[in-house]
């Protein structure tokens, strides 16, 4: 999993997109920050990134059609608007959808009613062909956002596609404090999507940028059981 | 939140029951363990618990009216039958609501559609004087059934009252290895009981008993902003 790999970042201008950009850019992947203004995209790179990092600002259809991994970390309002016109650039890439369709009211953060069931099952939805995963929902942009901090949680990893969910756990992996954790089909999403809502509610309550660790699992186990990559699949 | 109480286990004949039934015991509290039997309930507390615990087998609607906090330990399926019938008895008790409404198909677990929202809303709407919440759900019951190993979770709690809340962490705080979190108000119970099926899978895919820790939550943090306990409330 350590090998380079292009990643899309479509929507990557908001607090989520920018901080996983730089991690990935980091730990030695090419990145393409998409949005819909490639105006706009290259300036939060010139702005934000240090010059000599792997980090483009490009237009969202770029960054679909030349990233090998394309992860979705717009608005969960803007999903539905932008990945029809995109579908044809996916494919059938491997897609992490890090969307939390989350709303808002006095008693705090909620999940919006999304009638597929969750953001990532809308994007399946909507790219019928590309194996979709759901991952990173919990990683606290703060922290992401300043690489002299460890970001200390655990990156649950759904997917219908064992190979798709082995690239997304080499991805976590690669940030400092992270660990990929392979939790099985993407109707999971759901939950994972959900859980963004409680990991808010204890971040107003306590005033941290709370993650999220599942106990009991040594790395040792972590590694011999995780999903096969491409190229391992046995038969 | 050290004082003695009286704790009632509905349907706690289970695992997640008599693990917590045990637990609750070995902390000093004393334990109504209930069942629809009076019969089995003593026979399970006679074949599982030594004599000088404080746990005693009763029929649900004794440990309903003699507790003063009631845990749903019964499965989802019950507890539209079992409840109205206890809401006289049951009063305006803080209640626990440690229910997890999953099913089970060839994908592995998910959750059961639920109109009220979550099992723990619906208890609110068939206990509608009670202070519900919502806690306990991914405790795993092998561990809480040795007494030799320790839980190693957070417990989540969440629920309108904090006063309840802060009843209830303070019965999370009693168990070696868990702490006990508030996580806010009630409807956020809907993905603490989905999250259960997120740790079914990886339990199930790298063969463990996982927990789940929220991360940079100092043990300073947590006890100075927890929720009020009763007496403390200010006004």
């Amino acid at each position: 999993m350590a090998d380079q790999l292009t990643l899309g970042l479509l929507g990557g201008t908001g607090p989520q997109g920018r901080g996983l950009a730089l991690r990935f850019a980091l730990a030695g992947h090419q990145v393409l920050l998409g949005s819909r203004s490639e105006e706009r995209a290259r300036s939060v790179v010139a702005e934000l990134f240090e010059r000599d990092l792997p980090v483009k600002g490009v237009a969202n259809p770029q960054a679909a059609a030349e990233a090998e991994v394309v992860l979705l970390t717009f608005p969960f309002e803007a999903q539905r608007a932008v990945l029809p016109g995109l579908a044809e650039a996916i494919g059938d890439k491997v897609v992490v959808d890090v969307v939390n369709p989350l709303g808002w009211d006095e008693l705090g953060a909620v999940m919006l009613d999304v009638p597929e069931g969750s953001a990532a099952e809308q994007a399946q939805v909507l790219l019928p062909r590309a194996r979709v995963t759901a991952a990173f929902h919990h990683a606290p942009p703060r922290l992401l956002a300043d690489p002299d901090r460890e970001v200390d949680t655990d990156v649950l990893v759904v997917g219908d596609d064992p190979v798709a969910r082995a690239v997304v756990i080499g991805l976590a992996d690669v940030i400092p404090g992270c660990r990929g954790i392979d939790a099985g089909p993407l109707r999971l999403a759901r939950y994972l999507e959900g859980l963004t809502a409680v990991v808010v509610s204890v971040n107003r309550r306590y005033k941290i940028h709370a993650g999220v660790r599942i106990t009991r699992l040594s790395e040792e186990r972590r590694l011999r059981l995780a999903p096969p990559a491409a190229g391992e699949e046995g038969s």
